[in-house]
């Protein structure tokens, strides 16, 4: 079980049921994830990271599934169980194919290795890539 | 000082040189960075991180820059300064505007930041997303 | 199952039952957690970490909660699952309220997230902060 | 260099001028440090990091100083050699003394080994730990 | 459940069942693990993998054990629960005593502590340690 | 420069001074790297350090040489930039050939390659791997 328990719409106050009620309508869905239901357990926190969450998240330079698939790399990388999962099935929710989720992996555990391989002989940066 | 040391191409073995011809080649350049110039006082090292990475960053199913994008989000995550480095650079090489660097670092600071509150709490896995 | 058996104290040595026996009567208790029952399988292990948690976790410039506190937030970095738990329990002994544990997260969570801000952009550290 | 350039407060527009102003009021100084600078870089992200720190270091059921060493201690986990500098200072001017950062690292020292133990082993969380 | 199904050999295409073969021929075993079995979804990706284990593993310089324990080390670090299972029963295989196992992990603890202490302090390289 | 100054042996107090002479008994050299020194800021963790590293280090079920390796392993993995220069420097003075160097390197990207495939796939552990 967390650390904090989960919060049900019934019992939440007005405060955290206007987050809840942000995140289904934004999502056009009726149902909210753990992850919101956990911190809704301090509502100026659940306020903020889902305030962060809609700026950061937002179609911008770049699109949404490019975001998510940035969002599932640093989780794996982090062995962050809960985002992997959460993350993975938000960007199938917004077009990731198997095809994508491959590459994705695939890429994910490229950079873990070179990041490695770099960090073991300490190579140093060379001059053309710093500005 | 890196922990072995930087063979140009004019000292280098002929194996080695036919893998910095590629690296050139493909990327329609006259240089190596230092990563390669290191990896190649370990010649099958350095042919087997090459055969990968072009097979790994290849066009597929995500774009090149799509690629780039996930591997300096797992590199900042691993704090790993050559990586930031050469793949900021190579992200720029292929179109990575300045608003695109911004979204991406807000996105990899935000999921550094859900998955510690996720860790935190030790939210459990919504049944929804588990496929 | 764990890596290595649980050790029991009817079962454990004679140099085991006595770092058990200095665990329960430190806190207060009448069990042992499965950190240390694991431990135990290496009893020269068990002792020298014994011997260590003491020294470091022991009321100082620092109280017992604090550390505890900072114990926490590197577990949650760490996506250690086993300490933070029981951290989390410890701290709870040690007078942590639930208002502590939800800023302490917050904090976490907030630090992760200026960490890849700042490994992003490589950020050059400011004379003023170098001693 | 950093990945992005600093913005002095002469060349910044207003609504980051704006926020160097808070900084420096909150903070009672004249100066901003370059975390901030770069940040400015993309005014959006520098309100929302701004106001998302505001929030989270603010006096609450744990003080100010109690967050930084939470601050420093994650940040040490990541490896991340800027926020190591700039908290450590931020701590400094907090209160902290030379005994408490050296407790402060024998703490992260501990927990980070501890944390490796567990993981190490894989041992199994007590159910007396689990809410 | 994995993000991704796995693959057993009635349902494989031969290019995965070429793979599966070479694992159980190398191995002298009658059976695959999860790891490849899911790997399979991506067939390019499970023939790399396979490809690049068996030349980083194979004896060298270094034998196929030591190799196996400074791959648990870092599994542990990364807090990888799969591949910390997967090669403790490996490195078993390979002739790790319940001795060696106490000893690596007490190392790895030992390691990712003074990590943390050299992080926490800054503390300069020396020159005699730059070649 | 370092958060804790580097303490000298001419300026150390005894306690401190006894550490650095075990140093340099043990080592058979004669002068001791800034690990120590700084660490001598604090003479109790100083002590306690290099009583776990004598005990953690020493020839066992592992030789040193296997030891040094897997520290490396670690600290590679977590970006530490001083232990990655001196354990190699002391897995040199413990016969570290090139060609093992580059094996370990190859090793710990492998490793932290498959950490992430494993992660990023959620791959369940088998049971035969379970003890």
């Amino acid at each position: 079980m967390s650390l904090a328990p989960i919060i049900e719409y019934e019992q939440a106050p007005a405060e955290v049921r206007a987050v809840y009620d942000e995140i289904m309508t934004l999502r056009k869905t009726d149902w909210v994830n753990n992850f919101w239901k956990v911190l809704a357990n301090d509502p100026p926190t659940l306020r903020r990271i889902w305030d962060n969450a809609k700026q950061v998240m937002a179609p911008g330079a770049l699109d949404p599934l490019t975001k998510e698939l940035i969002y599932i790399g640093v989780s794996i990388t982090n062995a962050c169980e809960y985002c992997t999962y959460s993350h993975t099935a938000a960007a199938r929710g917004k077009g990731m194919t198997d095809a994508m989720l491959h590459e994705l992996v695939a890429v994910v555990g490229m950079a873990n290795q070179t990041n490695a391989l770099s960090d073991g002989y300490r190579i140093p940066v060379d001059d053309r890539f710093v500005p």
